[in-house]
C-alpha cells in the first residue's frame, strides 16, 4: 500500500539524526518504490525542516517533476529557499507546459530568464497558454497533442505510431497547413489501409472538440462524457492548440472535490500541512472574523431577551438545543440544493415543489423532535410550559430552516456567489438567530 | 450550456397540462439533443407525477441505459411504480453489467426472472462479479474487456481491431487457455508487425494490474496514477475478469466526491431530490436525533451554571460566540487533518511537529480574537471583567479545538471509522461543552 511507503518514510527520516547515511538510502530506496506523485506527498508530509533535508537529497532529476505535482504552498515553502543560480539550473530546458504549472509559485524574474533561454517551439506554446484566463481549459491542457497534417501519407504516420504513442492516445489530431483542426483519424482504421493513402482519407470530421476557452472543470466533465481518452482544444479561430486527456481530467476532477471540502472550512485546497505559523494563522483569521461578525449578531438578537433571561435561566441552558436542531435541519436541505444546482436540476419550475417538499419534511421531523424534546424539557425542568415553548420553538426553526435551505443557496447562485462556499455560514446564521428569537420571544410570552 | 437544456425541459414539461402533445415534443427534442446521462438529470429534476409522465413518453430503446445513470432512490421511485410484465420485458436480454449496476434497485424475484432468461455467457459473467463485495473493483468492473488467446495470429488481430475497438481501447488484454491473464499488446506495436506472427511476441507482461479484491476507489486512483486507459482486474488465482477504464475511474472519484459532501450533512448520496415525504422524513430523522444527544449534553453542562447565569446574564448572550468561534477553529484543522489522513499523510513521526504547529496557530488566533471580542464586550456591557472572562475564555477554547482537530480524526482512523463522516459532529460537541465550560466556569470564579 502507497500509505504505508509514505508512514514508513516519515516515520524513518523523522526518527534518524539530519543528514545521515541512513536518511540518504531511505530516500533512495522511496524514490525507487515511488512515482513523482508519492515523492510529492511524502515531502508535504514533513515539517519544513526535514522536508527542505529530504529535498537535498532527492535526485536532481526527478526535482522539478516532484515540485510539479506539490500543492502550491508547499513547493512555494521549497522554491523561497533555494538561491537564484540553482533554481534557473533547475528550470532551465523545462517544458511550456511544467512552466505553466509551476507559474504560480515561482517568482518573476525568473519566470523571464527561463523563458528567455526557452527554445522557440516551447516559448510559443508558452504564449499560446497566457491568452488564456487561469479558469479556461485552453491553458490548462496538454500544448503537445499528437497532431500531425492532414495530408501525411498512412504508412509514415504508422512508423511515427510505431515508435510511441502519447499516454491515453487512440486516436491522431489532424491539422491543415495553418495548424486548423480537420478532424481525428481512430489508431484502428489505420490498421489494414492502403499504406500510400494520405490519413485524410480515413478523418472522422465530426469527432467531438473543446473550445479553448470552457471552464477546465466543465471541460473534464465533457471529456468523460464523450467516452473519448482525449479532446483535442480549439481555438474561436479554428487553430488546435493542445487537448485534454482523461488523466488530467481525472486529476482536475480530484482537484475540485478537494477544493470543496477545503472551502466548508475556510480553507484554500493548497493549504500545507506544514504552513508556516505566521502563514496559516493569517490563512485562518479571516473565516474566523467572518464567523465572529455572525456570531455576534446572533449574540445582539439574544440580548434583546436579557430581561426574560434573567427571570427564566432554564431558556439560557436551552437555548443551543433550538438553534443547533436548526442548523442541522437547514444544512440539510442546503446541501441538496446546493448539489441540485451543481448539477443544474433546479430551475424556475421545480422550485415551488421543491419548497413544498421540504417544508412537509420540516414539519414532520419538526413535530417529531419538538415532542421528543418538549417531553423531555417538561421533565428536566419540572415545567409544561417550557416543554411547550421549546416544542413550539423547534418546529418553527426547522420550518424555516427548510425555508432558508433552498432560498439561501437558490439567491446566492443568481447572484453568482457559490453557494457551496459561502452558504452554510449564511444558512446557520439565518437559523441561529431564528431559533434564539423564536425560543426567547414564547419565551417571554408565554412563561413571564 | 448543458444546464439551461435541462432548465428549460423541466420549465416547459411542468408549464404545461400533463400528456400533453407539446409535453411528447419537449421530450423527444430533449432525447435527440442528449445522452442517457442528461435525461437521468432531466427526470431527477421533476416531481413524483411529471416524472413518471415523462419516463412514460421516453424512447423504450434508451430506458434501461436512462435508469443505470438515475441516482438509486429516483429510479426505484419509477421502478416501483411499473408492472412486473412490462418490467420484465424491459430488462430482458440486458447485459451483465447493466444487470449488476441496478441489482439494489430492482426486486429480487426480478432479478431471478432476468436471469433465468439470461445467455450462458452473460450468466458466467454475472456470477463472477456476484463472488466479490460491492467495494471490491471485481464487482463493479467491465466484465467484457478486450480479450484474445496469446496465441493468435496478429492479422487476426488486427482484422478484428479494424472492424472496431472499446472505448478507452489502446491495449488488448492477452490470456492463454484457461483465462488466465498473460499481458498487454498496445496497439502501436501492432503497425508493420508481421502478420503471420503471434500476438504473444508483442506481450508486455510487467503492465500494470488490479487485484480483483481492490477497493473501487483506490483502483480508481491506480488506473489514474498508471497513466494507461484502463487496466485489467485479475483474481488471486490469475484469472483475468474484467477491466476498470478511465471512465469508469471517472464517474466513480465524482461519486466519491459527491457522497463525502452529502455525508457531512448525514445525507445519502443516493438521496433523490423528490423522495417522497416520508422517506425524506426517515432519511434525515437520524442525524437529527445524534445532533440532539450532543446538543443535550452541551445544555446539560449549561446547566451546571444555573445559579451563575442568573447572577450574570450577559453571560448568557455571549455563550454562543465563545462556542461558535471554538467550532470553527477545530474544523479548520479538522479539515486539513482528514485530508492528510486521507492522502496517507499523517503518520506517527509527523503527529507532535503537526500538534505544535497546529496549537501555535490556535494560540495566535485565539489571542488575535480574544482581544477583538474583550474590547467589544467591556464597552457593550461596561465591564472589563467581563472582557477579560470572554478573552480568556476564546483562548482556551481555540487552543483546545485545534487539540481536538487533530485527535478526533486520528481517534477515528485508529478504530476504524470514517473521520470524514462523524468527525465534525464530535468536534462540535466537544467545542461547545468546552466553549460554555470555560466560559461560564471562569464567569463563576471571576464576576461573582
Amino acid at each position: 500500500m502507497q500509505e504505508n511507503d509514505i508512514h514508513n518514510a516519515v516515520n524513518e527520516l523523522m526518527d534518524q539524526s539530519p543528514d545521515s547515511d541512513s536518511q540518504q538510502i531511505v530516500i533512495e530506496q522511496f524514490e525507487q518504490d515511488n512515482s513523482p506523485v508519492e515523492l510529492a506527498l511524502l515531502l508535504e508530509s514533513l515539517p519544513l525542516t526535514a522536508r527542505l533535508e529530504t529535498w537535498s537529497q532527492i535526485s536532481d532529476s526527478i526535482k522539478v517533476a516532484v515540485l510539479v505535482e506539490m500543492r502550491s504552498d508547499a513547493s512555494e515553502a521549497i522554491i523561497g529557499t533555494l538561491d537564484e543560480q540553482h533554481l534557473l539550473a533547475m528550470f532551465t530546458g523545462i517544458e511550456a507546459d511544467t512552466l505553466l504549472e509551476l507559474q504560480d509559485v515561482l517568482p518573476d524574474h525568473l519566470i523571464e530568464d527561463v523563458l528567455a533561454r526557452m527554445d522557440e517551439e516551447q516559448k510559443q506554446r508558452y504564449s499560446i497558454a497566457q491568452q488564456f484566463e487561469d479558469d479556461e481549459v485552453g491553458h490548462w491542457c496538454d500544448h503537445q497533442p499528437l497532431v500531425v497534417p492532414a495530408k501525411t501519407k498512412i504508412k509514415v504516420m504508422t512508423r511515427l505510431l510505431r515508435r510511441s504513442i502519447p499516454a491515453y492516445g487512440n486516436v491522431v489530431f489532424l491539422v491543415d497547413n495553418r495548424g486548423n483542426w480537420q478532424g481525428a483519424v481512430r489508431f484502428n482504421k489505420l490498421f489494414g489501409a492502403d499504406p500510400l493513402l494520405r490519413v485524410s482519407e480515413l478523418v472522422e470530421e465530426d469527432f467531438p472538440t473543446l473550445n479553448a476557452k470552457d471552464d477546465i472543470y466543465i471541460a473534464a466533465d465533457k471529456v468523460a462524457q464523450s467516452e473519448e481518452s482525449a479532446l483535442p482544444v480549439i481555438t474561436d479561430g479554428g487553430l488546435l492548440i493542445g487537448r485534454l486527456d482523461m488523466g488530467l481530467a481525472y486529476r482536475l476532477q480530484s482537484e475540485r472535490a478537494e477544493s470543496q471540502i477545503m472551502a466548508t472550512a475556510g480553507l484554500d485546497e493548497n493549504e500545507d500541512l506544514f504552513s508556516t505559523v505566521r502563514k496559516s494563522t493569517k490563512n485562518r483569521a479571516i473565516w474566523l472574523g467572518v464567523n465572529l461578525l455572525t456570531a455576534f449578531l446572533a449574540s445582539w438578537f439574544i440580548g434583546l431577551f436579557e430581561a426574560t433571561l434573567q427571570q427564566v435561566v432554564a431558556l439560557a441552558v436551552l437555548m443551543p438545543i433550538v438553534a443547533s436542531m436548526g442548523g442541522v435541519a437547514g444544512s440539510q436541505t442546503l446541501t441538496l440544493i446546493v448539489r441540485g444546482l451543481a448539477l443544474g436540476q433546479i430551475s424556475r419550475a421545480n422550485l415551488k415543489p421543491l419548497l413544498t417538499k421540504e417544508v412537509k419534511v420540516g414539519a414532520l421531523n419538526g413535530v417529531l423532535w419538538a415532542l421528543v424534546i418538549g417531553i423531555i424539557t417538561g421533565y428536566w425542568f419540572s415545567s409544561i410550559m417550557l416543554g411547550l415553548v421549546i416544542g413550539l420553538a423547534i418546529v418553527a426553526n426547522i420550518i424555516s430552516a427548510a425555508l432558508a435551505g433552498i432560498f439561501v443557496p437558490v439567491v446566492l447562485e443568481k447572484f453568482k456567489i457559490d453557494p457551496a462556499l459561502s452558504g452554510s455560514v449564511i444558512l446557520t446564521t439565518v437559523t441561529d438567530i431564528t431559533g434564539f428569537v423564536v425560543f426567547l420571544g414564547l419565551g417571554t410570552l408565554l412563561l413571564l
